[in-house]
């Protein structure tokens, strides 16, 4: 017998644009953070949705990284793949999924300790990866991210019950206020959007070039800007962008020479795995949206390692 | 008997991106201001090639003229004629050209002493108006302007025959890191970048949407980013960013709720009036680029007067 959970969260059900309070909590462990995080920087997630963690990886380690993102991105198979996703005109490298699969550095960086202990304190206990992906926004022609939350689409069409998950940014390259970077609006995570329209089948073949449904409308992101304002953090790389799952974030186009590369990994609670997607329609394949292993992650290494393997 | 002047400056002449040394001077006048800027704010022009100076207009002018603007933007006449640009997409007025021409307000602001009395310093003399254009770049939806220097297009197009023009942009709106602000490259006003390419015909009436020529190469464009870095001035509205027409400037698109409204004057020398474009090819129209009255402008008042008409 199947158990048809509940959609807390409708969305794309044929109605407007409509707000409606978040009920699911946001930092999940009581108490202050064993490691990983201040009970400052805890409270700071909680209170707007995300947190920046300055220069958390050496510059070797970046170097190391880049490396790696470098030898993806110019690998013929890997370009060919279909979890390879390219800039709409130029045909340029725009984001990479299922990383931590293909690259055994990716992989020890998702189970990096420094990243984990984060997220299994904001959501409470073991996790696994959700997506993995590179991203990289090229200088002079990156394109715009319109606003979202990623967990409407993750609940829509991933079936991720709860918001329970949460998306770790590794910069491999230093933001600049006129780069692209990433924008959020600071405390919007406690508001669920439920945007208009329907899901059609394979929505993710366009949307992850550019993405038109689970946006929300005019008058919505006004209102949330107006409430709450814009952040813009541009931290150096080595940094990492932690933020909510249902974080509202987006981020403009890039004609500068400075490209932004970053790696991203959604962890999710073993205890939130996927649902049927609630569109009603099939899921996404694995390489968005793992529903095929949740095996928890382990910290590879008892303590903070480097991840420059010598 | 008709002069032929010498190219000095020649670009899309089919050859491949080339950096050339600036022969003209970039402020004309040889000592200190003696009104409207400071000979520290003269130097800062001389060296960067832009300068702003904020908070020149009152709270009262900026509304006065953002009602204007906004007047011009929803007349159904204005966004008929052959002068208004609209967002390729969204179909959003873009920009507005001939705008001295067709309102009073803006013709007073054109004439305004705290405008005029730091073209003619910079240009050495009498000034009139090459161009003039309100630039909106929406909320949600603002297109990027790419990196390009105005004085090539209008030495190729115009037949502008040496270095002596500026804009003045008036800033109607607050300016933030995130909403498309202009970016400049500091210094790069001194070297001319010919641009590959030959222009076709009409070619005006495609670049005011997106500009495919004359604008520089990758290669180039990290040069002078490597050499000079990158500005992008957040100015609150009533501030006005004057620019040298050989600053090499763009913009990136705008997703934020805030649009970006300006109001902008070209000054050119009454010794630089257009010749022949050294294109070989039709002038641009009047709107564009005037081409039949070289008048001197005249400041309309003897002092600082408000633009607010009571």
């Amino acid at each position: 017998m199947t158990t048809v959970l509940e959609d807390l969260y409708p969305s794309r059900v044929g109605g407007v644009c409509e707000l409606h309070e978040r009920t699911d909590p946001v930092v999940y462990t009581k108490g202050p953070p064993a490691r990983g995080l201040t009970a400052d920087q805890a409270k700071q997630f909680d209170r707007d949705g995300f947190l920046v963690l300055e220069g958390l990886l050496s510059d070797e380690e970046v170097e190391a990284l880049e490396t790696e993102v470098q030898r993806l991105a110019t690998s013929k198979a890997v370009l060919e793949s279909e979890s390879a996703i390219t800039e709409p005109t130029s045909g340029a490298l725009r984001s990479l999924f299922y990383v931590h699969m293909v690259s055994k550095v990716l992989d020890l960086l998702s189970r990096d300790r420094r990243l984990l202990d984060v997220a299994t304190h904001i959501l409470g206990g073991e996790v696994y990866i959700h997506q993995s992906r590179i991203n990289l926004k090229p200088g002079f022609a990156g394109k715009e991210f319109y606003w979202h939350s990623d967990f409407e689409t993750w609940h829509v069409e991933d079936g991720l019950p709860r918001m329970r998950a949460l998306s770790a940014s590794v910069l491999l390259t230093d933001n600049y206020p006129f780069n692209g970077p990433l924008m959020l609006i600071p405390g919007a995570h406690r508001t669920y959007v439920a945007c208009p329209g329907e899901t059609p089948a394979d929505n993710y073949k366009t949307s992850l070039r550019r993405q038109d449904l689970g946006v929300p409308d005019d008058a919505t992101l006004t209102r949330l800007v107006e409430e709450h304002g814009i952040a813009a953090p541009i931290p150096k790389a080595g940094s990492v962008l932690f933020f909510d799952s249902n974080a509202m974030h987006g981020s403009n186009g890039n004609i500068t020479p400075y490209p932004r590369h970053n790696v991203f990994f959604v962890y999710n609670s073993v205890e939130n795995t996927p649902q049927d997607p609630f569109s009603g329609l099939p899921p996404r394949p694995d390489f968005i949206a793992n529903r095929s292993d949740f095996t928890p992650l382990a910290p590879e290494t008892p303590d903070y390692p480097s991840l420059v393997i010598s």
